[in-house]
C-alpha cells in the first residue's frame, strides 16, 4: 500500500513538474522525470526535516546542485508541505513569483541555496557538511547532541564536469566528510548529446581517488535500491559518499533518453503521452490526488516530534552549559559580534601592510567569536589569515577554526559560502588577482546576500617581482560592480578595522589588501572610514570649497597624502578624500556626500593603481584619473610605481596642471 | 663521461637558478633545485627543438605550468642556447628585462606561453597537444609527415589541485591525446606545509580514471628512471601520460623538504651551503664551466639536421600538394582570412538573434578557412557555434573542426588558448554569464595578446526565464576593462559581421550575443561598425549638433532606435550612436570620435541592459545612463525589459526630461 502510494506520489510529482514547464513554455522536464524517484525516496524516508519549520538548525540539508531541475524541487516542496501553493507552481518562471527558473535561496520554502550555475551547489554542500561537523565539535557534548545531521546534494553530469566540484570534492575526501551524501543523476545525456561525446572518464574511480565512498544503483526507478545505497552511505562515517544512480532523462516521455528532453517543454501532446504512460490522467493539470497529498504531508510527522525533542535538548543545554549555552543561543539567534565595539579593535600605531593589519583584526575578532572559521588557498603565511587562538581543522578533527583549503580558489569560495549558509562566520583568502578563479562563487554570495568575507591580499602592482600574472589591474572595478557586494580597499590599520566592522551585512565583503607596508595615516579614523569616503586632510580651504580634491583608496592614499602636503605647503587650497569603500559611501546621505565631495568643486584627481573606470563618476569631466589601464610588469614595487607615474610628485604635478586649466 | 657531464650541467643549472633568486632577492629556489634533473634530461635527450629557431612549427612544446620556477626555465634557456645572456639572468625579476618573475610568453626565447596562475599551463598544453593532432590530420599524408611532435608540461601539486587542470585533463583523457606528456614534480610540499594537510587524494588513480597513462618515478635525481618513464610514455600513443616524479623541494639547501624552500631566497649562506653540497664553487656566481656550456650548446645539434630535413619535406609538400600546399604555406606564414573581404560575409536581410547571425558568420568563415577550430561548453545548439562543413573531433579522429568541450568552461578557455598558440583559429563558446567561470583563461589570452575568440551568447536579461543566475549584468563592463581585449556587442547581422572581421588582432575578442531576435537595423553597416561606434541615424540635426545623442549597444540598439523615432517624429534634434565596441571606437582618430560624439553635445542617454559604469565616460555629467545596476530575475524577457524600464517609451521619456533640464 505505502509503496503503491509512493509510486503514485512520485508519478504525480513528475506530472506537476512537466505541467510547470508546459505552462511556462520554458524549462527543463528531463531531469525531474528521471530523478523524481530518488528525490522522493530521499525526502520521504531518509531526510530529517520539518516543513512547518524550515529554519530548524539541525535539519538535514538538501541542495539541488542540478538547479535546472527546479520544477522538481517545487513539486516536492508542494507535496511535502513547504509553503508552496498550486498557484506558485502555475507561476513557474514568471516575474515576481516564488518559483523562478533556477532555484533562488528561499529558506522559508526549503530552498537551501541558489543553484543553476553548475557545480556550485555540490561545492557549497561541501561547506555545509563541514559546517555541520564544525558546529558539532563546537557544541556537542557526551550528554547533548545538538548537531547531528546529513547534507545531501543531487548532481548531474554537468556538475561533475566542472572544476569547482572537482576542487571541493577533493577537499571533502581529504577531510573525510562522512555526512555528505551526493546523489548523481547519471543519465548519459548532456545538452550536446550522449556523454560519450565528451565525458568518458570513470567518475566512480575518480571519486574513490579523492577518498570517497562510492555506490552504484543500476536503475533509478528502483527506490529500494536507492534506499539501500543511501542507508549504506549513511553508515560510512569517515568518507563522503557518491551514489551514482542510472536514470532515464525524460523518463516515459516521447523524448526519453535524448538530449531533447533536457531543456525544452514536451509540448501538449508530449505531456499527454507522458502522463498516460505514467498512469496519470492526461486531462488533469497541476493535479495531486487527495490521498497522495495527505500521504506526503504526513510523511514528515515523525520529524516534528524529533524537532520537539531537539528543542528540549537545546533548552537544557542553554540552561546548563554556561558560556557554551550562551554561545549556542547567540548562534541560534543569528547574533554576530559588533567588531567596532570590541575594545582596542582598531588600535594601530605604526606603518604596516594592510594584509598585516587585516591579520591583526582577524585575530582580535577571533578571540571574541567562536563561530569564526576560514582559511586560504594555500597562502596563509602570505595572506596573514591564520587565527592564532586555534589550531587547524583536519580529517576527523573539527575542533578548530583554521582551514587548509589547498590551491582550490573556486571550490574555496563555494565552500566558504556553504559555511556562511550554516550561520558560521566564514572568510576565505587568496591573492586579489585570483578572484578571477573564483568569480562565480563570489557572485553566488552576492546573489544570496551572504556575508561571506573574501580577504584578498597582494592587491596591486605593489606585488612587485611576481609580475603581470599576479598583479590585479581590472579587479577592483570588476568587483565593485557586482550588486550587493562591498569592496573595501583600506589605507591603513584603522581603515582595515572599519572594513572588518561592516562585514556582517546582507551581502559579501571583499577586502583588498596590500602586500607592501603602508603608513598609518595621521587623520584616519574608524568612524569616518565606516562611511566609505571621508575628508582625510585639507589645507587652505574655506566655505567647504577646496580648489582641488584628491581622491584615493588603499595603498595610493599615502601617495595622495604626499601630493597634498606638497600642494598645501605651496598654499594650494586642497583636500584629500580617502575612499576605501564606494558602496559604503553611496549608502550615506546626500548631505554627507555633498560635504565630502561638493558638487561645485570640479577639479578632482583620483589615484588608484588599477583600472580608472571606477573613478570617472567621482572625478567628472574636469578631473583626471591617475591609474593603470594596462597590465603591470615584473620588477620591484617601488620601480613599478615610479615607472607608471604613481608617485606623490607626479600627482602633485597633475594637480597643478588641472588647477592651471 | 657524458653522464658526469650531464650531472655537472644539472647542478650548474641549479646554481644559475639560485643565483638569480638571490640577486633579485625575490623568487622561488625550491622547485628548480628539485626539478632541474628531470627538465634537463627532458630537454637534452628527449625533446625535439632547435634553439637557433624557436619558431620551428614542428618543434616539441614545453610548458612550465609551475611558472614560479621561472629561474629554472631561464637557466635551461641559457644552457641550451636560446637567446639568454648572463646579463639577462642577472636581470631576473627586474623591470624591463627578459626574465620576469613568472614566464611571459616570449617565443623568441623559447617561452611557449605565460604561466604562473596555477593550472593554466597544463590546461593550455592540452590545447597545444590537440592542435598538433589537428594539424597532423589536416596536413599529414602517407608520404609527408609535417606534424609529428610531443607536448610536455611540468606541473606541481598546486597545478593539479586547480579545477582548470582537472577539466582539461578529463578532456585530454577523453580524446586520448597520446602526445601529451605531463611531468609532475611531486615534492609533498605546498606553501602552507606538507601536502598531507590539504591534498591527500590519489593523483595517479584520478588520472587513470580520466583515461591517462600513469608512471611513477621514485627519485627525481635518477635521470635514468626519468628517461625510462618518458620513453615509456612516448610509446603510449592513445592516452596522455602523467609521470609522477618524487623530488625534494630545495634539494641540497638548508631548507630542503620544507615549505620554506618554496618562495624565498636562500640567503647568501644558504646559497653557499647548497653550492658546496652540489659540488659547485660557492664563490662563483652565475657561472657555467666552458665545457659544460659547450656540451649543452651542442646537445641539440642533431635537431638542427632534423629541422633541415623537415624544411625539405615541407618544401616538397608545398610544391606538390596543390590547395593543401598553399594552405600549409599560409599556415606557416601566419596568414589569416580577411573576413570582411569574403563575398557575402555580411549579407543579412531579416531580424535574427545575434547568436544566429554569429552562427551564420562562423559558418561563412569556416568554408574559407581550414584552420578554424572550436566548440562550446556543451551548448552548441544554444550558442549556434557548430560549423556545418565539418564533423566533430573525437577520440583518435582529428579530421574535423568542431569540438565537444563538455561542461568545462575554464578548461575550455585554456585549451582554446593552446589552440591559438598553435596558430589555429580558435574560438570557444558558452553563455555570457559563465565568463565568470573562465575569467582567468580570458585574461591569459589578453596577457599573451592571443587572438582567441570567445563567443558568448544569452548576453542579458533577454535570457528571460532562466533567471538571475543566468543573466549577465556586470559582465560587459568587467570584460571591457581587461587590457588588450575587445568586447563586441553587435546589434544585428551586419554588426556581427563587423565584429567577426576584427577577430585577428593582437588580443582576444569577446562577442556578446543575444538569445532573442533583434531587428536588422535600417542603417547599420559593416564599414561603420568596424569603427566601434558610429552614427546610426539622426533627425533634425544641423551643423553636427544634435540636441541629444542616444547611445546603445547590442539588443538595446533597437530600443534606442525606437526612442529616436518617437523623438524625431516630435521634431527633436536627435542622433543615435550605435556603439558595438568601445575599444574599436577608442582606436579611431580624435576627429572621427568628435564627429560621432561632438563634445558640445552634453545631453546624452545611454541604453544598455547591464552595469552603467561603462557608459559614464561617454555620457558625462549632464547625461543619463539607462541600464541595470542590480541583478535580474526569472520571467519572460519582454516582461523583464518592461519592469526594468528598458523600453523605447521610457528612453524617449528620459530623453525629453534631459532636454527639459
Amino acid at each position: 500500500m505505502s509503496d503503491t502510494m509512493q509510486q503514485r506520489a512520485i508519478n504525480q510529482a513528475r506530472g506537476l513538474a512537466i505541467d510547470q514547464v508546459e505552462k511556462a513554455n520554458s524549462g527543463h522536464p528531463g531531469l525531474p522525470l528521471g530523478s523524481s524517484p530518488m528525490l522522493f525516496e530521499l525526502m520521504a524516508k531518509h531526510m530529517k526535516f520539518n516543513p512547518a519549520n524550515p529554519y530548524w538548525a539541525d535539519r538535514d540539508r538538501f541542495v539541488l546542485s542540478a538547479g535546472h531541475a527546479s520544477a522538481m524541487l517545487y513539486s516536492m516542496g508542494y507535496l511535502f508541505g513547504y509553503g508552496y501553493t498550486i498557484e506558485d507552481l502555475k507561476g513557474f518562471r514568471q516575474f515576481g513569483t516564488h518559483t523562478p527558473g533556477h532555484p533562488d535561496y528561499d529558506l522559508a520554502r526549503g530552498v537551501e541555496m541558489t543553484t543553476g550555475p553548475l557545480g556550485q551547489g555540490v561545492a557549497t554542500a561541501v561547506g555545509m557538511a563541514l559546517g555541520e561537523r564544525r558546529l558539532a565539535a563546537l557544541f556537542n557534548t557526551d550528554e547533548h547532541e545538538i548537531f547531528d545531521h546529513y547534507t545531501y546534494a543531487l548532481v548531474g553530469d554537468g556538475c561533475l564536469m566542472e572544476g569547482v566540484s572537482a576542487e571541493a570534492s577533493s577537499f571533502a575526501g581529504h577531510l573525510g566528510l562522512g555526512r555528505l551524501i551526493v546523489l548523481y543523476d547519471s543519465n548519459n545525456i548532456t545538452i550536446e548529446g550522449n556523454t560519450e561525446i565528451a565525458f568518458t572518464e570513470n567518475v566512480g574511480q575518480r571519486y574513490q581517488a579523492y577518498g570517497w565512498d562510492y555506490h552504484f544503483v543500476e536503475n533509478g526507478n528502483d527506490v529500494e535500491a536507492v534506499a539501500a545505497a543511501i542507508e549504506a552511505a549513511k553508515k560510512v562515517t569517515d568518507k563522503p559518499s557518491l551514489i551514482e544512480v542510472k536514470t532515464n532523462i525524460g523518463y516515459m516521455s516521447p523524448v526519453q533518453d535524448s538530449e531533447k528532453a533536457h531543456g525544452s517543454p514536451l509540448g501538449a501532446e508530449g505531456v499527454r503521452v507522458t502522463k498516460e504512460r505514467l498512469g496519470l490522467d492526461p486531462d488533469k493539470h497541476f493535479h495531486v490526488d487527495d490521498d497522495v497529498l495527505a500521504y506526503c504531508r504526513s510523511a514528515k510527522d515523525s520529524c516534528k516530534a524529533t524537532e520537539q525533542a531537539w528543542l528540549e535538548v537545546v533548552e537544557a543545554y542553554i540552561a546548563s552549559s554556561g558560556d557554551k549555552g550562551r554561545q549556542l543561543q547567540d548562534y541560534l539567534e543569528g547574533k554576530s559580534v559588533d567588531l567596532a565595539a570590541l575594545p582596542g579593535f582598531a588600535d594601530f600605531d605604526k606603518a604596516m601592510a594592510t594584509r598585516e593589519t587585516s591579520g591583526v583584526c582577524l585575530n582580535r575578532w577571533s578571540v571574541a567569536d567562536p563561530l569564526l572559521i576560514g582559511g586560504s588557498a594555500d597562502l596563509a603565511s602570505s595572506t596573514k589569515t591564520e587565527v592564532k587562538d586555534s589550531g587547524w581543522i583536519a580529517r576527523g578533527d573539527f575542533a578548530a577554526k583554521n582551514i587548509h583549503y589547498g590551491v582550490r580558489e573556486h571550490g574555496m569560495g563555494a565552500i566558504a559560502n556553504g559555511l556562511a549558509l550554516m550561520g558560521l562566520h566564514s572568510y576565505c583568502a587568496t591573492f586579489m588577482v585570483f578572484t578571477d578563479y573564483m568569480r562565480y562563487s563570489i557572485r553566488m554570495a552576492a546573489l544570496m546576500k551572504l556575508p561571506t568575507l573574501f580577504v584578498m591580499t597582494h592587491d596591486s602592482i605593489g606585488v612587485g617581482e611576481d609580475g603581470e600574472t599576479h598583479q590585479p589591474i581590472e579587479h577592483y572595478a570588476s568587483l565593485r560592480i557586482i550588486p550587493h557586494l562591498w569592496f573595501w580597499r583600506p589605507a591603513d590599520g584603522r581603515e582595515t578595522a572599519a572594513a572588518y566592522s561592516t562585514w556582517h551585512r546582507e551581502g559579501p565583503t571583499v577586502l583588498s589588501l596590500s602586500r607592501q607596508k603602508l603608513a598609518l595615516l595621521e587623520n584616519s579614523s574608524v568612524e569616518d572610514a565606516r562611511k566609505g569616503g571621508y575628508v582625510l586632510a585639507e589645507a587652505n580651504v574655506s566655505d567647504n570649497k577646496p580648489a582641488i580634491i584628491l581622491l584615493a583608496s588603499g595603498s595610493e592614499t599615502e601617495i595622495a597624502f604626499g601630493a597634498y602636503k606638497t600642494l598645501a605647503d605651496e598654499g594650494v587650497s586642497v583636500r584629500v578624500v580617502s575612499m576605501p569603500c564606494m558602496e559604503a559611501f553611496e549608502a550615506q546621505s546626500a548631505e554627507y556626500k555633498e560635504s565630502v565631495l561638493p558638487k561645485a568643486v570640479k577639479k578632482r584627481l583620483s589615484i588608484e593603481a588599477g583600472s580608472t573606470i571606477s573613478w570617472r563618476f567621482y572625478v567628472g569631466e574636469e578631473g583626471y584619473c591617475l591609474g593603470l589601464d594596462h597590465f603591470g610588469a615584473s620588477g620591484p614595487a617601488s620601480v613599478l610605481y615610479q615607472e607608471y607615474g604613481l608617485t606623490a610628485a607626479n600627482a602633485a604635478r597633475i594637480a597643478k596642471e588641472l588647477l592651471a586649466q
